[in-house]
């Protein structure tokens, strides 16, 4: 496998890591054990990377790091929303 | 800010995204909302990251990764070792 190859694989997992966990947690609605500052670090961090990757106009970068981001955001929504109804149950 | 200023606080931050998930998951043994896939994902992520980073010889991709690898190995053994206990409640 050359550099390339692995570069791309390693980044298109990553780009979906948060995806079982959002599929899940929809499923279920259930978030008391998800740790918020967990995904408000995962958001902060793909920001980061997104700042980097746009100055250095690498397209693997900001691709990876645009699909964590919306995975992070959509996981902060999940867990704001759902964490209220379940303090109301 | 210049561009390794900003890489080597995007690297930081990512070593410790999962970091706040160890600790809650530690304080509460609760792992019920927790997606095993998720981890699972992101242990291949970081292992295929940690190969690229070992070829290119680079050291932020290698500490970043390996300190990712250490606590996503951690979610796991939490996952599967507190979901046997939840399941014989």
């Amino acid at each position: 496998m050359n550099l390339d190859t692995l570069g791309f694989l390693a980044g298109t997992v990553s780009a979906i890591v948060f995806l079982p966990q959002v599929i899940k947690t929809y499923q279920t609605k259930s978030v008391k054990d998800i740790s918020f500052l967990m995904f408000s670090l995962a958001t902060l961090s793909v920001i980061l990377w997104l700042a980097y990757g746009i100055i250095l106009e690498n397209k693997p970068i900001i691709f990876t790091n645009g699909c964590v981001l919306i995975l992070s955001l959509i996981m902060l929504y999940f867990k704001i929303s759902y964490g209220k109804h379940e303090k109301n149950k």
